[in-house]
This record gives C-alpha cells, structure tokens and sequence, in this order.
C-alpha cells in the first residue's frame, strides 16, 4: 500500500513539487558512503526530536526504514518536514544537512527487502523480527548545507 | 550581561522550573568526552534543522558557543527546545538523546574564555576572530534517551 500524500499534513508541505535539490559535489560522499545520519523531526508540541538513523541514497532520494509505531513516524505524519545532519566519521568537521520533507511512505514488502538492503549496505545483516509494520519512507530534499570547519562552503537551493 | 530568561519565548518553555533531567549511568560518559553533538532547533516557520557542534558538560548543565548572528540562535530565541543526539564515535550503536530547554544565553567574557576552553576540549586551539559576538548558550536537560543496537535502554524524566 502507498500512502503516499495522505501523510502531508495540510499548508505544511510543498510535497506537490517533485523537485529535489542538488547534493554539493564536495559532499556526496556523505550520502554515498554508509555513514550514519543524524534525524530532526518535530513533535506534535513543537518541540525538536533528533536520533541515529541509517538511510539509502538514490542519487535524488533518499530512504530510511521505520516501524508505524514509533514516534518519528508519528511527528512525521503531523508535520512531514524533517532535517538530517550527517558527519564525515574520518573528520567530523565536514558535515552536510540535508533538509527536505517526506514525500511517501510504503510498506515494506513481504521479505522487508528495503531493511535487509540498508542492513547489508552498512555491515549488519540480522533477522527483521517486524516485518508487519516496516515501512520505508522516502525523503525529497529541499536544501543541502555543506560546512567544512565550522563555517558553511557549499549550499543548494532548488 | 546575561539575557537569560529574555531569550525564552512566552509560553513555550517551563524554564521558570530549574529542574535537570538525570542522565543514565550507562551513557554519561558521552556527555563527558568530547564527542560531537547533533543539535535540532526549529526555524520560525516550524521546520526543524540539525547541525553538529561542541558542548560542555558539568554535570547538570551542557553549554555551547555560539555567535549572535546565526539561525540556530534565532531559532532559539524564538523557542527555546532543542534536541542533541550524540553518537559514540566508537560504537555509533550507542547513542543518547538529551532532550531540553535553553535556560540562558550569556556573552562570553572578552578573551573568550568559554569557547577557548572548548577548543581545548576538543584538542583544536585556534585564535578567536568574533570574541565581540561570541555567547554561551545553557541548556538544562529535560530528558534523556539512551539507545543501544537501535532500541531504548533507558530514560530519564523529571
């Protein structure tokens, strides 16, 4: 099943649009490699969440997998605007923020074949105990922050 | 000066209350090396953005450096909740999110005395050019989550 828009809140996305921003080449390693990223979502109160996620790259997109019942997913049916900040793990003061709003979501499918990708791109392979309420969300970035040293040096702006 | 309270936004914030959030034993240890910090505010129009930065720790209270001229410290003078998530670079498996409030916003004394201490910290002196625009930012923490192999070892709220 796709779900899709149903989970774009009203007047808080622009989720109509297709249009991803461009990755600074400085910095696509980062999206590249399987480093791990580091989700803003914001909570039905306002308030910031952020946690450790693992996620897949495209080249336009990216994907991360979450179960239906936690509450990332739930700030992100709210309010589908979300952050990740993803440090260079060799220097942690080159990082990229990509912000960006998730576009859809999908269920996994019968053998959570999305999850044992991402597990196998990051060096984890393990039973997936959840297949039933995994879930991959698609995320269209909006704008890229490159920042080497504390200072910005690349941005994109669709 | 202190501005303090004068950052808080009406009616956002319970930061009358100068109660910390205790951190779990089994993760203290990532508020007291100098790892690096994911810190998500939200901008004005209520999306949420995450970058990495330094931070202190003494045991109650984490304190960061900032300029006054950036978002994140418009952000959070608008609202004053923020979310760290802090990975061990060791071990990124392991990761703890402090979830707070920004108590108050100091400026840093004439020779920067805070954020040399930070660079110290985190073994990278370096002149200070922007000592004029340079504060601390104290966050008291509300609560903290700690995870392990993606799953939650333990909390803490007040």
């Amino acid at each position: 099943m796709t779900r899709g828009l149903s989970v774009v809140a009203d007047g808080k996305s622009t989720d109509t649009d297709t249009t991803a921003a461009s990755v600074p080449a400085s910095h696509a390693d980062l999206l590249e490699r399987p480093v791990f990223a580091h989700l803003a979502t914001v909570r039905p109160n306002g308030a910031p969440m952020s946690s450790v996620m693992w996620f897949a790259w495209d080249g336009t997109r990216l994907r991360m997998t979450h179960t239906k019942t936690r509450q990332k997913f739930a700030n992100l049916a709210e309010d589908p605007r979300l952050a990740l900040s993803i440090a260079d793990p060799d220097d942690e003061y080159r990082s990229l923020e990509v912000r960006g709003v998730l576009e859809s979501v999908e269920d996994d499918d019968a053998d959570a074949s999305f999850y044992k990708g991402l597990q196998h791109r990051y060096g984890r392979d393990y039973e997936v105990t959840d297949k039933d309420v995994r879930v991959v969300m698609t995320v269209r970035p909006t704008k890229f922050i490159a920042t080497e040293d504390g200072g910005i040096t690349a941005t994109s702006k669709v």
